[in-house]
């Protein structure tokens, strides 16, 4: 009943439900001077918006967000900075399916074993449209970290099983699925239209780079770099593993392998992701959320009702194939508000 | 500089370096009138030990727990529980050789970026040592936990790349390696046996299961529990990626295949890993950690000092081979602190 | 630029501007199942409102509260609770006298001293306007307290030196200024009558008195229960001085007078204002906030501006002459929202 | 069953009891490079000690503090700080007569109400010893505070009623009762014997004045300076009330007296205690603490045991007549304690 705050200097706190008048936030800890606009916010929001292509729905979300503090005469005044999202398309719908039946893989059993009840409407809470708020918050660490030359890409590298290479992260953002390939594109799309037609989805790997972090980022004990950028990457809903370089082949590497050796030009590869013993290197710092496949499919599911009886549940309705891309935006955000949080964190040092 | 503590409401704060006059911390949050001795402690202490296997060093690290407060008459005041363990095996040493040369894979470097000088007797705060005051913390939460029907088994899955099965977890702790698989144990003691005498080191793979977990623990956006878990296991040194129930694998698999379907008997799967939409299920909660090599081999390795010269090091002295089986125990202790903690934070509820 | 978040367990985080769009916030671990609508805050922030009375402006300023997210066919859902308050009465204003002139007693100067420039519009992030999400935040806090048999008083005791009795505060929500004695109303519009003819302003002392608080709240050493209320009521902008039980007077006393005697009945007197080591005895617990004079006065005073020239203010406009009536639901939902966090805190106890 | 850490950034988390094996803490965000060693915090425990005056009992405490980590070749290593202080002087004691009988303005029937049970032997975690590790944790702030040209003064202004003058503060930590009025001196010595002959106690007014804070400290909303410094001060075991600057006498002054004018030359009075809109104004930071006179007094006092039943306690043994001077030390730390933590905080800002 809690834990809608994130960051400890650089914070963002949210609200808002899929079904409810809309979703918003409150920024803390942002330092006064930022240029920032309902447009800078607004382009981050768009990159998140459903109806981009294939993988995603038709459905449209306005998702215009509009700042209610914070900001004077074009820059952050150091204060709190609120923000709110108007929930527009909102259809009259007939939630009797649901209400009393639980989805596999969403979270209707556990916020009702919870809290004894919940807003059945699309997911409430715990529906995916929660991180509009994140990506508004991260859109606002963005502004924040490029003062700082500090900048931080987000791409596909795997759908479906199908890998592609990192061939042109800087331009992900243009193409379909934010891939960091183009080649492999088109077997993305042959992938998900085979799957649609199974009335079934996709999962897939996203890969977080951020270019520009100083050396000395993160604590040497429990707030590690990379335990608070899997903490941030684990929070975002359908994530199921977390890495950072090498990541889990390192696990079956040996340590002349794995080391990073250096030389007078600094570091000679990369397996740590840019972070030893917790603390930012001065190499990008590289990590990658494993995406599961969005749970509602239209194929019938086992299930049971409230009271535990069993049932079949076939889920219709506007649905994704695959959480990516809308979740590129949203894991680029979290990474982005990591780094801000440290940082401000890391500036005390003096 | 901060980071020092672990946990919202159950909360250990920690101290200590390798080569000073001991290591502790407070545990803070812990409720009144758990049994609580320095025996109990004691246990989980020593199944951190090295000296235990083929693959640690033969160091002696006694490793005696003293409490020093919070504990009357056999049982926990609700106040604070100070807790010092003193640094006995602390031969003399000759540093020349590490002081002013960054040691490939360790956290040398980057210590000297963030605090402009650093400890450089055998790691400082950055030591694996660190980790006794976690398994300290550890030991109580199971305490606390055991009250309330939950139990903890962590064992080892797989090193160097041999994969072992889950066949017995509960005996794990009485096997080499704290292996859930006592027929792989042959294979991966001649593995480390080998890449011992080639001066080299190797990685694994560690899972941690929870059971009696109750269902409706974890908050519904960012401390969702298995970020918080992500978060726990990954601020352990040598971890370099964490996944939970399927985990990395649900990223290839269909909705279809990955959901946890359910009848009147409850769930009949559990690739959710016991988590949905970031709360407890009432399933076993499972978290798997994957861990790198050893950084410290003795085989030669390209370097550089602390001016920026390029060198090369030969790391001497007692090493492990892998840092399985010694972080067994502290995987453990984090995924304990984390779901009592949450444990904690539901209980207000009511 | 942080610090706009109140509570560790029941949060409120709050943004918003005097001449801004709006204020609101986000209420972060109400439990879930408590009655709460619109109406019901609704009119509590109606008690807030100025032209109440002799000692406030004219000004009208509609204060419509609209919930934005966490509850569900009337009650929370146990998710963040999002609120939003327009403004609505914003004259253009000329804002070229104050803009780059110190208002004394103010705080333009330590604003601009901190973050380099201001939101100069009536005070911005710094005007009492910033209460009002003070008040909708303890107005939740009172329906959850209200289901665990807790109630809070708020009155008036003292204004502009002229002390009244605790006759009825039961009924001071209805009567002038918050008042506890129906008799020194007349005696307080008369002085406030005599000092707004001489362009000058008067402080009071307001009193809180917490009813059904259960013994054993508050933590023994730094959160206890008069720490985190002194923390509280000092938080509003004009208070200077806090006090629990006897308060100063304490400072002067003998031992033998001022140590609570107990009985078969419970304790004897109250001088410990309900707490006795942090932790809450069981009896009313009893606060004071005394409250300086609005800096505000129309009499011309002596300052400087940005550049540090002297120069002379004269502040017209509409102004309250004493902060007293409006920051007393101020103060009452500071109590509140503290006594709230401690018994979600407590409860974690069982 | 928390709440035994202070700060956010320069964090101090302590442990201990008045008859367990000793009492220390773990301070958690200094800065590295700042000298330290025992000697250091030494000093200002002496300054804690009893046996000091007249005021104090003769017991002995030898208080040595152990530093555990953190400091390195005599400067702090950015790290966390351990830190110990061994209780020597535990006589063997018959507590049967306080086991089960509550002493009056003392925590024992709060504590048995919160956790069922306490360690009854002088107070256990409530007694003041405990006060020894916030003294070597502001030890250590004062430190870092050095260094930023920032230095806190604490002295006693008033016992047993009889005000003294703010002569000389500088000397005040030599003068018996750290008086800042040397001629005060005879009478408080007098009251205090005359009090003594009728086994009773006294209380007093403490103020701490620092200087050199620069403008720009404290949140403006929730965390402003004076909130947080009053929850410094409050939390200390005996204070009941605390003001800044002009503090609780602002209540009654009028506006165009209490605010403080400003010329070419800066402010021209302090009523405002340093402090403008919970952001410090580069002006001294002035508080004062109202401590209640001690309640353990040798008369005989009406009281109840744990069963509820009426008796009678007489309260022998070594014990102090008044907290002052012994609380002076406490209360400095505190607020030296607070400022270190804004410093940190606003360093955030750049």
């Amino acid at each position: 009943m809690s834990g809608n705050t994130f960051g400890q200097i650089f914070k963002v706190t949210t609200y808002g439900e899929s079904h409810g008048p809309g979703l918003g936030g409150v920024i803390d800890g942002c330092p006064a001077g930022i240029e920032l606009s309902e447009e800078i916010i607004q382009l981050e929001l768009d990159r998140r918006k459903p109806g981009q292509g294939i993988a995603s729905t038709a459905r449209k979300e306005a998702d215009r967000v509009k700042i209610l503090s914070g900001v004077f005469e074009g820059r952050t005044t150091g204060t709190s900075i609120g923000f709110h999202i108007e929930n527009t398309d909102q259809r009259s719908h007939d939630y009797s399916k649901i209400m009393n039946v639980y989805r596999p893989g969403h979270a209707d059993r556990t916020f009702d074993a919870k809290y004894g009840f919940r807003d059945y409407r699309g997911g409430g809470r715990s529906s995916g449209r929660e991180t509009v708020s994140r990506v508004a918050g991260g859109a606002v660490a963005q502004e924040f970290l490029r003062q700082q030359s500090i900048s931080c890409q987000a791409y596909t590298v795997r759908i479906g099983g199908i890998d592609g290479e990192v061939k042109a992260p800087e331009k992900a953002h243009e193409l379909p699925f934010f891939s960091a390939d183009p080649d492999v594109i088109p077997s993305w799309e042959e992938r998900i239209k085979e799957v649609r037609s199974q009335g079934d989805t996709l999962g897939g790997v996203v890969e977080v780079c951020i270019k520009g972090v100083p050396a000395g980022l993160g604590e040497p004990v429990f707030d590690k770099l990379d335990a608070r950028l899997a903490y941030a990457l684990m929070s975002v809903g359908a994530v199921k593993g977390v890495e950072i370089g090498a990541g889990c082949k390192a696990a079956d590497a040996l340590g002349s392998e794995n080391n990073d050796f250096m030389d007078g030009d600094g570091f000679c590869s990369n397996n740590a992701g840019g972070v030893l013993g917790g603390i930012s290197s001065g190499q990008d710092v590289v990590v990658r959320a494993y995406v599961k496949p969005i749970p509602s499919i239209s194929k019938p599911q086992q299930t049971v009702d409230r009271d535990g009886n069993a049932t079949e549940i076939k889920i219709g309705g506007r649905h994704d194939i695959c959480a990516i891309p809308r979740i590129v935006p949203v894991l680029k955000s979290m990474a982005m508000l990591t780094v801000a949080d440290f940082i401000l964190l890391q500036r005390r040092m003096g």
